[in-house]
């Protein structure tokens, strides 16, 4: 009994499998994983035995008999943070609970996209954004980023650009706030300049405000795009970063037509609504408190990172120190090739994101990567940056000083 | 500031925008839910604290740091619950943990299917997964059904008029162990069969048990398909009957060349945590205790409910008085269309899932429906089946005669 010839039978173009999972490596620099010392377990178990107890007879009807945009005390919070931190004016009808932000991706690119339409993105962006809408057999083109995120004359010239080709693409993504992978800010000029350009173009903005909540003290962002123009604007964001990403739980927000449209093909079932209650009880009453203190936290790791990359890699880095949010971007020299350390520093125990899998053009990012520092200690930090150093010196001969150490 | 022209942007075949949703009926007959006076909510507020106090540090990981198969407490105690009850011999490694089974559906159906393919289907059938092979444009065979479930004449049939046409379809979906919507049971020499013609043509079978668990004491299930050779099935299942289906917790389960694919298929970021974490907490406990208790309540409304079809009804319906589950399938004179019903129906409150839903042929179950009752009270059921019939009867003269009354 050998089963039938699955391989002859699937889908063309289908994935390879999944190789068994063996576990997290020592020092994992990856993903989004956010601080553990910083869950508030406690404060989660009594939220959600409150909250099970007031409202656990309703998970007998699919969403909790509250209609498939999902629980109304989440939206009610996403309306009421979103009102307060990033200058929006909406009500839980204008939200819906997604499955992660990821889920959000996928139903906004649902909606709007099929094989040949074109985007715009940052040139670097979030490799899961990327990968979803090349997936889709969607052109990518590529606008250009500077400090303060996206370049306003390189938008205009992509815009103009496809205009003159008869293109009008089907969105503008953009990530302006904490961008990821630089961790800029987009002033508000700008925000107000790529609307006038999206208005001017018909085209919608998909604003992914994943980080947008985890801002160093001192560096408030400027009203959200979905705020400045809502019907210009469909909106997403999410819980993962500011509690936990193994809790799905995030949202979008966009105008009725497109929202309404969301939710139709929204065919999951509903998102997991015990989880949408537990964040609800728990950040209605915690939200500015827990959000102020793990920013805090996670600040002091960036400086623990920078500090140990500065210290190991010397001026053989360049570093794009963030305003926020749990990722150092940083670049070596042009003759490195970070897609050629991968293997060698999983070898010692070392995972980073290569440049490759967040730039619209992976050739362009090859020497650049991202090290995301929410989830190792300050200790695994210093001792994984330096590993890494190690690793990259004997692979490429750089860095070949550092402050404290000659390598070779 | 109007927004951009969205109408000229959707892509095509975008479904329409789902309305406001404005709360459920009042005689609500369809779809999964369950019984909420059953829901134990004390002991699962108890168990949501006792596992987040113990796992919830792990939130800060994506899928808990598990691996994207999901909660390994969890994927045991499918594993376990197979074990005992549906005769499968399987390990933790062989289970992937689903948000709900809709999501199993859409994994099995990513990985194999592809416009123009041909499946197999119970001529009766879930409306769910009817309508996303349908989305695909994908080809249904039906396949005879009678009280014992599918027919094995009509399925060799099926296959050999496929085979002489050199079609090798993608699978053979079947619910074996209470049929959506027939309550069926396939006896143990159909499920041999099955399987020998599903290995003489090279053709999986798609295996969906989410309704095996709940079976009236004394009508104990064959085992699994998935049991008799699990090489050539690919078998999904479900929390969401047997506890809560807000909770969106179900699993799959299948040999590895096609698990470790549906694993990489599941870009989703994983599953919520907090409810794998609940469900195992809670269910590696109370399972049996809780299913035969939840049976036993869930049996006696459905006599409720077949004595007040038989009551409002009389001689005018047949019913197929399922052997577990959720649910009633009903089948009307042949001149009753019960999709003219349905509007009349709303108004008075009543809500209910018309045959042809669920039906490959929709033509062919005109006059048959789906009445779910585990959610109503025994007084909601009597009061919604005698609402239903004098619509029914308003609309079409039947049913003229009752037991108790005659209603012109």
């Amino acid at each position: 009994m050998s089963g039938p010839d699955y391989d002859g039978l699937f889908r063309k173009g289908v994935p390879t499998g999944t190789a068994r999972f063996t576990g997290f490596p020592k020092y994992n620099f990856v993903g989004g994983h956010n601080e553990p010392r910083q869950i508030p377990v406690e404060a989660l178990a009594e939220a959600a035995a409150t909250a099970l107890r007031r409202e656990g007879a309703g998970l007998a009807l699919y969403n909790l008999g509250q209609g498939p945009q999902g629980h109304q005390g989440l939206r009610d919070l996403v309306a009421d943070k979103l009102g307060r931190h990033r200058g929006v004016a909406c009500t839980r009808d204008d939200v819906l609970i997604t499955s992660g932000s990821l889920q959000g991706l996928d139903l906004v690119n649902d909606l709007l996209l099929e094989a040949g339409d074109t985007v715009l993105v940052e040139e670097l962006s979030y490799g899961g954004a990327i990968s979803r809408i090349r997936a889709r057999g969607v052109t990518i083109v590529p606008v250009a980023l500077d400090d303060q995120g996206m370049r306003m004359d390189a938008l205009e010239d992509a815009l103009a650009g496809l205009k003159a080709r008869g293109i009008t693409p089907k969105y503008i993504y953009t990530i302006p706030t904490i961008q990821n992978p630089t961790g800029s800010i987009l002033p508000l000029d700008r925000r107000h300049k790529l609307l006038d350009l999206a208005r001017a173009h018909g085209v919608p903005v998909f604003e992914d405000e994943c980080y947008a909540d985890l801002i160093w003290a001192g560096n408030d962002a400027p009203p959200a795009l979905y705020a400045l123009d809502p019907a210009q604007v469909i909106h997403i964001g999410s819980f993962s970063k500011t509690l936990a990403p193994a809790l799905r739980s995030a949202y979008a927000v966009a105008p009725w037509p497109v929202l309404s449209r969301l939710v139709s093909l929204k065919t999951d079932g509903g998102t997991g609504a015990v989880e949408q209650m537990l964040v609800a009880e728990y950040f209605s009453k915690h939200f500015d408190s827990h959000v102020g203190a793990l920013s805090g936290v996670l600040e002091d790791k960036l400086r623990c990172m920078v500090e140990a990359v500065e210290r190991e890699f010397g001026s053989s880095v360049e570093c794009f120190v963030p305003k926020g949010g749990i990722f150092l971007w940083l670049k070596l020299p042009d003759q490195v090739d970070v897609r050629k350390l991968v293997k060698p520093a999983a070898e010692r125990g070392i995972q980073f994101n290569p440049g490759p899998e967040w730039a619209c053009d992976p050739e362009a990012a090859r020497s650049q990567l991202r090290l995301c520092f929410a989830l190792p200690s300050k200790e695994e930090i210093r001792e994984g940056v330096a590993a890494f150093a190690r690793v990259c010196f004997e692979q490429t001969g750089v860095p070949q000083h550092s402050d404290n150490r000659r390598n070779n």
